[in-house]
């Protein structure tokens, strides 16, 4: 697929991250307007519940867009997903006799603040990175111990907490937690001094279930992706997360970009899994092409400083598909709703700088990163600025995800004070 | 405290589990009204909603119980959860002049269905009771790694799922899962045959906080308690549960006793935590009797049998009281809500027969236990239903919780087919 061509004269450079192919979903606001739903369309945001209301974009019986959120477009399912997706594309095409009316509810991207696109029901975050399962097994294990054994058979997760969930750009607080490292005699509470990110894709469940559903069913459930921040702090987590998973290391923050790429338009990226180490049971089967080539950069800016590119994968390198996640998660009868998240698990490459957290980037603080400052780095220090970013690259065009971005601020010095 | 007599005659049996000291709170419908907010009086519900319509109970400017959930109650904080207990213990006193007026807002509770009491925002669960936590580790890992290291510093818990719970009497559907025992060469897609079930209690988190609490902060935002019944696939947990914890195994269905008994109704239980067997940190210490003394029983009745009771428990055999979990919850600053429930982990008993499980109890097959009928059990059996009962014993009258009840639908054929 070309380029498709608007006449938003923006959204036609090819190198733009939101042309006329992608239409990506957020909520914003501005000086003149509270939160509400718009269409990113090159350097511009198409007031979404303003097109609702003047007649141009009408779905169903009842208003989808006089709420700050996606969530009752996500559940009216894949069809009306897709008459919207093919409405805007008619309405912002180069040519489209209806321009003179969609022009004025175009807001310029610059004058806006960004949102939380959906209300997120709950929060799940699985570990389908192959190459992080090695390297976080190797430091936790040792190297044969690595991989679980369950790992080869079954994309495992861990329930996460939704109330984490930020958008891009919301500062990050450096934790306080229980702490106890293997020398230590007792555990302490202090700020956590191991903080770390993951870099991630977030899955978006649209349409509710209540059973297990086949990978091919799992698939037609989720409406779009975000990239997804897993702000990590690793010390908590090695003190606290045997024998029942991860838990206050996790829930401190979750970023995620503010658009929502849809499924549909990332259809012309799918790509296949890698080789089988071992065959998965039938209903976990590969059924198509369902991981996606998502070139992915983590950026490193120190408070006043410029950005380091510290990592650069690609969201190929995932072992399991989302569609094999939520499979898996409605496994047991799992009811499962619209907006429900769910993290890919940190997205790591083979080599050294395709790694998607400091904790492999730095090989747990044995061989720091160096940034462009000359300053090195074993984990977020105050003041740093860590930046995901994530661009599938077309025949002429790019789908881009938009930043999803976080500064972490230093720790409170007494936590029980309000 | 002595009974307090209600001009609701049926209420002043001192073997009541309802009496005027008790007023939990449920949602119910009957053949005539669709679920709303009622009040348990005896052998009657007081229908809130009509109360607060005729302006018998008026908190607010803005109408609380028009919706069929107490959120928005909880929402409003102690002072206003005060407010209605006493309001209602006014209307509902013998000899109070507004009877004419209550009276006929009573419905009879046979005639009632009980639904969800309130919309559950993120369920947590932990692993607060030791005798419980030494069984299932000696068990898993063995007698000399029975207890973890972190068990006797922290309230260890994981995030379950909150669309998983149900109100009592809602039926439960033996889950498929991917299982894999010991002995096994490969991991199998199969029907769980070691379902089990966990007595605990819930505590519901009334208000909101978006930093760490202190120990006493986190009890003045619970706002009460019910019976939960954390159904759990022991061959899909043994499976799953490493390195990241339970998960498909304890998302079936959690079941939560209808009636939500309030704080302050069972402020007159509140007993002492056990001796700690190592001093807690500060941030954890205990400041006060957290922990209740409420009687607990396990039924388990075969499909057209009777009720044999195969345990007895209190909840004070918890180590950690619901207040140190929340306090722990929210120690990396995670945001908790209002309507977040928060399960204890399993109450067992030091002796054999006052475990809170049949994976305990049956000590994993190998000492199946007995019923009346002379059937035996290792774990449950299709069309069993399992009840849990929770009775405070005051001086003259009981607080009871409402039967937690759950009967094991046989799964299905076909998964995958709707």
């Amino acid at each position: 697929m070309p380029l498709l061509t608007s006449w938003v004269t923006s959204a036609n450079d090819p190198d733009h991250p939101f042309p006329l192919n992608n239409l990506p979903y957020g909520v914003f606001s501005t000086t003149s307007y509270e939160p509400r739903c718009g269409v990113a369309i090159g350097d511009m945001i198409l007031d979404l519940q303003a097109a609702e209301e003047t007649g141009l974009v009408r779905l169903t019986d009842e208003p989808l867009f006089q709420v700050p959120y996606w969530n009752d477009l996500m559940e009216q399912g894949p069809a009306v997903w897709t008459a919207l997706r093919n409405r805007l594309q008619t309405l912002l095409a180069l040519g489209a006799p209806e321009q003179p009316d969609v022009e004025p509810l175009l807001v310029p991207a610059h004058t806006a603040e960004l949102h939380m696109p959906f209300a997120v029901s709950e929060y799940t975050d699985f570990y389908a990175g192959k190459h992080h399962a090695i390297n976080v097994g190797t430091m936790f294990r040792g190297p044969e111990n690595a991989l679980p054994p369950n790992w080869l058979h079954v994309p495992i997760g861990y329930n996460g907490r939704a109330s984490s969930v930020v958008v891009s750009d919301t500062p990050v607080r450096r934790p306080w937690g229980q702490l106890k490292g293997p020398q230590d005699a007792h555990p302490r509470w202090a700020p956590s001094a191991r903080f770390d990110i993951e870099l991630e894709i977030g899955a978006i469940v649209g349409t509710s279930s209540d059973g297990p559903l086949s990978v091919q069913d799992a698939d037609d459930h989720i409406f779009g992706y975000v990239l997804l921040n897993d702000w990590s702090a690793r010390d908590i987590q090695a003190w606290e997360y045997q024998p029942l998973g991860p838990f206050q290391a996790k829930a401190t923050a979750t970023s995620i970009s503010p658009w929502i790429v849809t499924k549909a338009a990332l259809e012309p990226f799918r790509c296949s899994a890698p080789e089988r180490d071992v065959e998965l049971l039938d209903h976990l089967k590969d059924c198509g092409p369902m991981l996606y080539d998502i070139d992915l950069d983590i950026t490193l800016a120190p408070s006043g400083q410029s950005d380091t590119t510290i990592s650069r994968t690609n969201s190929k390198e995932l072992y399991y598909s989302a569609a094999q996640q939520l499979a898996h998660h409605s496994s047991c009868g799992c009811p499962m709703n619209s907006g429900d998240l769910l993290g890919s698990g940190t997205i790591s490459g083979e080599n050294a700088h395709s790694r998607g957290s400091l904790l492999e980037l730095a090989w747990g603080g044995k061989d720091p990163i160096q940034l462009d400052s000359g300053e090195t780095r074993s984990f977020v220090e105050d003041g740093d600025t860590l930046t995901l970013k994530g661009t599938a690259r077309g025949d002429g065009y790019n789908i881009g995800f938009g930043d999803c971005r976080g500064t972490l601020l230093p720790a409170l010095t007494d936590p029980f004070k309000r």
